[in-house]
Order: structure tokens, then C-alpha cells, then sequence
């Protein structure tokens, strides 16, 4: 039986605060995917189950809820969130070529490429629907942003691909807009929802910002590091996906020059085995690169928890404090 | 050298009726796929240079110059329609497995698969900002309706590849769906840019789509009989990959036991060669399919020049009625 993360834990502690609201979500979701083309639904609801956590649509919904919502458009936001959230996902398991997602096969590999392709984009349509349907022109603004700026980072990953020279600013700007860009999106229309000022939806966008990258970067440690409690991806996917993520920045740039040369030739193979990856964690852990890693992520954490300072102490705003830390540890 | 179609010439004759506005536009969708990350304008500017005729934009600026303008609107929604346009046609190449559009090798063939997806999405989202930048909620309901809907099209149209037994009603649908709801909510946000009431969108709404079914059906006719004027497309494409159109249900319709047999076998085996081709070209016109699916391509275009007699007479009224004839005959 799987171990229950503390990450995982975390999330439940909010879910259970915010309960009626987060399945409201959910049965608006598998409303917003239905279609007299059944293979609509039918691959739409096969990765909405394997999407997991529903972090995103969680975070607008308590970002909302802590400062007072005013009517249902939190849901209809999240809804929206998860969908925008869900149609990346289809395209990225294309893209990432990936068989897998949380130990299930992916919808590309049950149908095919095509499918995939299409049914992310009729999802992204509906995501939007959902936006519109709020009439708040700024939430379409801040979304609207976000599926460009996701996309944009997902091209700059795939330039980036087996480019063991990238710059860590380079790395930073791609998980900063593949990841970072929804949690605060999420985390700012929560507060739209909410009718919160100016500042305070700077402080939700921060804090979405910060925990998104303390999260990217933890999930890239664990890539390297990960437990069996650590569902969704299988140790080393990053490294025989030819994706440089900064434990291994980290180790190249700290190498020597015998190291160096093992990061140059194992990214400029085609494929990398198993006996690859087994030396590539030796030298990440001689050069302390998961350590590093966590450590910067621990620093986002520390200026995510920051964000939620001037927040009026709530069981949620404890809730979200606590999944910082456990998203920027992850029982490491 | 390229003859020039009448239908390019009726595009002319309107385009020169909106010059300024047109390379308003064009130079608009340039501004948008601009990014740091050299791979998006490359690929950007490669598929919308093959784009082709800017059909849907110019209905969107000529609907609006026709009915008056209020500001710059119209400008910023030909924009945004055609960069969803272009984010589909991306999507599109992918699945329909194309290696050349209008005699140019496709974007996913220079590149790969994997940027036409991604580059397809931050299109997209571009599309949607520059919707947001009218402020127009009505617009946005449309577009994002129209992208949903054109989405759901392309999977019908790919789950029904090879079954020769679709409904004329299953196919009318898909041509509703992926072509003519974005040629409706061209004309209609056009409408929009000029203030107009409910009954004057409901008649660009019905004049889109009316014109778009003309356009669609007579492509479809061409793909069986076009001449070299016809650019962008094949002899024999919808063939080759399986796309069961009018022309081919009607002659399956009507065709003896010895005739439906050779449909089904045609489009039960993996490839279809030349030779098959021939075939179907002969039962086709045996079955004066081609003259049947023109006929009603030209009943759509009376449809949709009904539409415009309730709009003053001017030359942009004048041009768009010419549009409408051609392309529901198109040289034929």
C-alpha cells in the first residue's frame, strides 16, 4: 500500500475546510466535459482522474474562502483553473511523449496522439467558457496570460532539451512560467472572487509564485531522490527525458571536469539506461545537489509563508501555511 | 504560373475595399507572436505566411466597415480570429498527419510535432489576450464558444475517419463545427465592433455560417474535381486520409451493391493508392456527386446572401455578395 506524503496530508487538511465547495468544483468539471462525442468525455474524465491533487483549483477556492467569497464564482474560477490545468497536461504527455501518468497508462497511449491533442484544446475552450461566464474581464486577463505564458515556457523547455549549458536564470524562467504562472493565477482569481484589492491580490499572486516554485523545484529534487510515497512520476523520468533540472545544473556547474564530460556525453546520447542514471545520482549527491535544491525551494516556501503575513489567521490560512511546508519538504 | 481564382479575386476586390485596416491587422499578429524564445515567431510566422487568403479576418473587418465603425476593435478581433485560425490550422497539420499546406512543407515537418502543438497553444492564449484587450464579454463568449465548438468538430471528424457509413447529418455537423462556427463568430464579432443590435449579429451570425457551410462543401467538392487553381490542398486528400465528405456519401448512397463494396473496402484498408482514387473519381461522377454537393454548397450561398439584403447597399455589401458566389462555385 502506498504511504500517504505529508505534502498529500496537507492538501487534505484544506480540502476538508473548503469540502462542499471543492466537490461543487468537481461536479462542474465533469459538467464542462460532457459532449455527444463520447470519446470527449471519456478521455477527458480518464486525466481529470489521473490529474491527483487538484492543487490548483484548491488553492483559488481557499484564497477565496479566507478572504470572503461573495457568490459562486470562485468555483466556476477553479473549475476553470483545473480545465486550463487539465488541457496542458494532455498536451504535455504528447509533447513529454509519456506512457505514463501516477502509474497509469496516459490518454495518449489509451487513444492516440490526436485525440489528446484535440480534447486539450476543446478543454481549453471550455475553460474559458467558464472565465466568461464569471463577466470578470480581469480574471480573462490573468488566465488568458497564463495559457500564453504556460505555452511559451513549454516551448523554451523543449528548445532547452539535452542543453546541459542552459543557465540557471534560463531554468528558473521555464518552471517559473510552466509551473509557477497557474499557481498564481489560481491563487490571484481566488481573490478576484473575493473582491480583494489591489495589494492584496499582489500578495496572492506572490504567494502563488513562490509556493509554485518551491513545488517545481522540490518535484525536481525528488526526481532524483523521490521515495515510493512520491506518486505521479517514476525516479530519473526528467533524466531520461533529457530534461536538465537544476539538481543536475547544480552538479555540472560544481563538477570536475571528468563529471563535466559524463553530463555533456549522457545528454547528448539519444537514450540514457539505467546505469546512466545511477551514476548521475552518485554525482548529484557528491555535489550536494538535492540539498541545494531544497534549500532554494525552502527559501520560496519561507517567501511564500511571508505573502500570507498580513492575512487575518484563519484554520485556512494555516492550511496554506502548512502545505507550503510540506510542499517545499516533502518528507525529505 | 498560378491562374488566379475568382475567389481570390473577390478577396482582392474586398481587401482592397479595406487596405488600411487589413495591414492593420497583419501587422497586429505579427506584434503577437513576437517572444524571446526564437522557435515561437519562426514556426509563428512559417504557418501564418501559408495561412493563406486571411478569410476569416477580412469577413470580421468588412462586417464591421459595413455597418460603421466606433474605434479599433474590429482590428484587434481580426486578430484574435485569426490567430485562433492559426492555432487550429498547427493542431490540425498534426493530426491529419499533413507534410504540405499550399505547396509549402507544414510547420510539425520543419520542426516537429511537439512545437506545433506548444506553438499552437501560446497562440491560443495570445488569441484570447488580444479578445480581453476589447473589453468586450460578448466577444469573448463567441470565441471561446467557437473554440470549444471547432474542437469537438475535429474529434467527430477523427472518430468518424474511415466509416463510410456516416450520416449526411453526422457530416453536416462537422463541417458546422470546424468550419463554419468560426466564420459565423467572425462576422458576428465584427457586428459587435459596430455596435450593433440583436437582429443585425443574428444576421452576420447566419451569413458566416452560411457562407462557411458554401465554402467547406464546395472544398470538398474540389477535393474530387479541382483544377490547378485550387491552391493549399491535393487532388484527392480527403481521399487519401480517409475523410468520408458529401461528395463520397452521396455516391455510396446511390451507388449499386458492386459500388458500396468498393467504398467500404476503400476505406477499411490502411492507405488508399492512386489507382483507388481513379475509381472513386469515376463513381463519383457517375453518381454526379460533385454537381449534388455543389448544388447544395449553392444553396447555402443563396442562404447567406439572403442574410446580407436586409444591409444597405454599398461596395463592401457588394464584395462580400461576390465572395458568397464564388465560393460556392469556385471555377467550377
Amino acid at each position: 500500500m502506498k504511504k500517504i506524503s505529508k505534502v498529500d496530508l496537507s492538501i487534505k487538511e484544506l480540502v476538508d475546510l473548503i469540502q462542499e465547495d471543492f466537490l461543487k468544483t468537481n461536479n462542474l468539471i465533469i459538467d464542462q466535459i460532457s459532449s455527444e462525442v463520447d470519446r470527449i468525455p471519456e478521455l477527458s474524465k480518464h486525466i481529470i482522474n489521473l490529474g491527483g491533487k487538484r492543487l490548483r483549483p484548491i488553492l483559488t477556492i481557499a484564497c477565496a474562502k479566507m478572504l470572503g467569497i461573495k457568490n459562486n464564482d470562485h468555483i466556476t474560477l477553479a473549475a476553470a483553473v483545473e480545465l486550463l490545468h487539465t488541457a496542458t497536461l494532455l498536451h504535455d504527455d504528447v509533447v513529454d511523449e509519456s506512457d505514463f501518468r501516477r502509474g497509469k497508462k496516459t490518454s495518449h497511449i489509451l487513444w492516440d496522439n490526436k485525440s489528446s491533442i484535440l480534447v486539450g484544446d476543446y478543454l481549453l475552450g471550455k475553460a474559458f467558457q467558464l472565465m466568461v461566464k464569471t463577466g470578470s474581464l480581469e480574471c480573462l486577463k490573468i488566465l488568458s496570460n497564463a495559457a500564453a505564458v504556460i505555452a511559451e515556457g513549454e516551448v523554451l523547455q523543449l528548445v532547452a532539451i539535452n542543453n546541459i549549458d542552459i543557465k540557471e536564470s534560463d531554468y528558473m524562467k521555464i518552471i517559473e512560467a510552466k509551473t509557477a504562472a497557474l499557481f498564481s493565477s489560481a491563487c490571484e482569481v481566488g481573490g478576484i472572487a473575493s473582491s480583494s484589492s489591489g495589494e492584496t491580490r499582489k500578495s496572492l499572486f506572490s504567494f502563488g509564485k513562490n509556493l509554485g516554485t518551491a513545488f517545481q523545484l522540490t518535484d525536481d529534487a525528488l526526481d532524483y531522490s523521490g521515495s515510493s510515497d512520491r506518486l505521479g512520476k517514476n525516479i530519473g523520468d526528467d533524466f531520461y527525458d533529457g530534461k536538465i533540472t537544476l539538481p543536475v545544473i547544480i552538479a555540472y556547474r560544481e563538477g570536475e571536469e571528468e563529471q563535466r564530460n559524463f553530463w555533456v556525453d549522457s545528454f547528448n546520447k539519444a537514450e540514457r539506461n539505467p546505469e546512466d542514471l545511477d551514476k548521475a545520482n552518485h554525482l548529484i549527491n557528491q555535489n550536494e545537489a538535492i540539498e541545494k535544491t531544497l534549500n532554494l525551494a525552502n527559501n520560496y516556501g519561507k517567501k511564500a509563508k511571508r505573502d500570507l503575513s498580513k492575512f487575518p489567521d484563519t484554520p485556512i490560512k494555516t492550511g496554506l501555511i502548512n502545505l507550503v511546508d510540506f510542499s517545499s519538504i516533502r518528507d525529505h
